[in-house]
């Protein structure tokens, strides 16, 4: 197909020298040096023959015209964008293994059905305006203007942050692209997580960026003091807890095995008194499930405290949840992830799917239509962190993939 | 025996009205409200018949000659101060207890063949100075030069302050009491639990003045991002902790029954990151363990430990153990013991054996002879606080208790 590995990496350096020089790897959005990166891949998608312009929502498009006029476009594409010292691969792989596949596509003079639309999405990552996705926001109509009152600490509002990276805050609405606007979505990613390199394994098809609900729950006890308390008075908060810990690792593993697989994770906790001479009276903690399966998702912590509620009447405490946000997971559509397996044979490379345990742009691009999304090794599944690291053969075969992804579709879809 | 319900109460009401107006209950020692309540207890002594006079180390000691001029003296009381915010009973129940007994015997023309002593021990609180037991310290010659050079936030010295009360910093030396100098002692004190009140019982024997261990456990996993870590990835601190906190409740449960009971307290925990979204990857806790048996106390971390090695290695954590404190426990004398449940039985007062899981001025007393605590109920086990309280007649039981034990005591004792 025609993918070079080498002019891919050298694009994937570039972009990493366009960084904060104090703090690797900073190029945050709306700044002189994400623009200095956005001049970089301008030029880039210019020499690879793409049609360029900022859309009102502030994203870098590069068109490609396709052979059937009424065809709605394939997007591929991530964003350029990165977290305060954080990593050279997150977005910047998708960006320029889209660029290379409309280079490539160039050079071979491949013609495809549907046009083609090499996207940097603006500000995917929590910009310093406190919003996230911005660019894909505006693609979905998402961008409200609430939002674009969001001001940042030096007061800039996000409507003025727009014009500066050449949006327009003012024609969103012609922006926005409505349902079925576009044919696909596909973007590469680098894992951001351990299991394709445990396992040896060179891709990921995403079946869904899962969804997150999170609950407060708080473990009622007593307070007693640690010396004047028998065991058989106590009412420790803390050891109810501990069973509530404990029952969530078991029930998540058990369901380690399904096709929707969750995780259930007690990130946070706080007890009080918090002292070495007292019996904890209350613990309050964080639960948080993810899953690609809504429901199971969303009756996690009642199933939890179901379960432990004998247990818990045995330690003579109380629990109880109260919901702090829910998130819908956004599942990857069945022709995008047939197009990424069946891509992965074509080119030899070992795939398995995944669940995506973090958000992406793509949350928002399925409201204009189907979105699949590849995943590649990562070190240690280290991200968003100067340690972000990943090989040039591993850039090679996500960007080789996505070049043989999009002949599929383009063959396959309407 | 002469003992007078009224009177005692009488007692015990007018030194909880010497009190910080704003703040009751409040008597701070080495400050003018302390010496206010002090002059109240040695008008109160003499009217007893007992010989007053301010030892070196800044107690309050009334005595009453014995018959027998070579006999050592039976000491009983306890201590005048209180903590910020406090309760009326702590401490001030054994010293009035005391007073009554010795205005008993007075009245009733008792000849003891001891000497008794009735002491209102100096600062047996956490004083402004930062010490406890001053007084009971000084009596053991334990009050050392370093400990008379600190210094109280206004600027003045333990040294100052043991002149202000009437002590003499220069004498203590002369106030010491070595081993064997003592007949015995015997204080009443509210439990400052709950087993008492809750099981219906009149007093306790107290059995030891638990030793009390401390350790700062870490459980070491791996921080990971809970979205893009399955379960099968995860080194979750927080679960290993729970693994702990959940087997120290069974192991201190399953001693419950013993002669000398441990109770085990994980009191303090702090993990890191402690974020919502991320894995845990490592927890920080304080374990307690309290037990009037020092070895079981000390190995205590070790066994729990050793018994959960197993599954924190299923659970990919490592922990360990560093002693932060130790303090070992103070057994009360058979003798002490054997008198109490027989004064019990004299009075037909109910009785049972318990450890008393706070430290009290027979700590230090210990090194002078045979020491005995008599425990009476209180409610709901509060202590240190406005809401401590007790009855009248369980005040009144508790005097008729160590009325008697100090009978059965200088009948029974060389």
């Amino acid at each position: 197909m025609g993918i070079d590995a080498d002019r891919l990496w050298n694009d994937i350096e570039a972009l990493s020298r366009i960084t904060e020089p104090d703090r690797p790897w900073t190029r945050r959005s709306f700044t002189p040096r994400f623009l200095e990166g956005r001049a970089y891949l301008e030029r880039a998608f210019r020499a690879a023959g793409l049609a360029t312009r900022i859309d009102a929502g502030g994203n870098l498009i590069g068109r490609r015209e396709g052979t059937e006029r009424a065809a709605s476009p394939i997007l591929i594409g991530s964003h350029s964008d990165t977290v305060p010292s954080g990593g050279r691969y997150d977005g910047v792989l998708g960006v320029t293994a889209a660029l290379e596949t409309a280079r490539a596509f160039a050079e071979a003079g491949v013609a495809l059905r549907h046009p083609l639309e090499v996207c940097d999405f603006l500000a995917e990552e929590p910009s310093e305006f406190g919003l996230s996705c911005v660019g894909s926001r505006a693609l979905a109509g998402e961008l409200t203007p609430d939002m674009l009152a969001m001001t940042r600490p030096d007061g800039m509002t996000l409507r003025e942050g727009l014009r500066y990276v050449g949006g327009d805050p003012d024609a969103l609405a012609a922006a926005a692209r409505g349902e079925n606007s576009i044919a696909a979505f596909v973007e590469v990613h680098i894992e951001q997580g351990r299991v394709l390199e445990s396992e040896g394994i060179a891709l990921a098809a995403v079946t869904d960026i899962v969804g997150i609900a999170r609950w407060r729950v708080t473990v009622g006890g007593r307070a007693d003091h640690a010396g004047a308390t028998p065991m058989a008075y106590r009412s420790d908060a803390l050891v109810g807890a501990a069973a509530l810990i404990r029952r969530a690792w078991e029930m998540a593993n058990a369901a380690a095995g399904d096709a929707r697989p969750l995780v259930a994770t007690f990130g946070q906790i706080a007890i009080t008194p918090n002292a070495a001479n007292a019996v904890p009276g209350e613990a309050a903690l964080t639960l948080e499930a993810r899953c690609g399966d809504e429901a199971r998702m969303a009756g996690f912590c009642d199933a939890l405290l179901a379960a432990c509620a004998d247990e818990l009447a045995a330690l003579r405490v109380s629990a109880r949840a109260e919901k702090i946000s829910h998130a819908a997971p956004t599942p990857c559509a069945a022709e995008a992830r047939a197009a990424i397996h069946a891509a992965a044979g074509d080119l030899g490379l070992s795939i398995r799917d995944l669940p995506s345990g973090a958000g992406h742009d793509a949350v928002w691009i399925s409201r204009l239509g189907p979105v699949g999304m590849i995943f590649t090794p990562c070190r240690e599944g280290r991200s968003h962190a100067p340690e972000e690291s990943m090989t040039r053969q591993e850039a090679y075969d996500g960007a080789r993939a996505l070049a043989r992804t999009v002949r599929r579709l383009d063959a396959a879809l309407a």
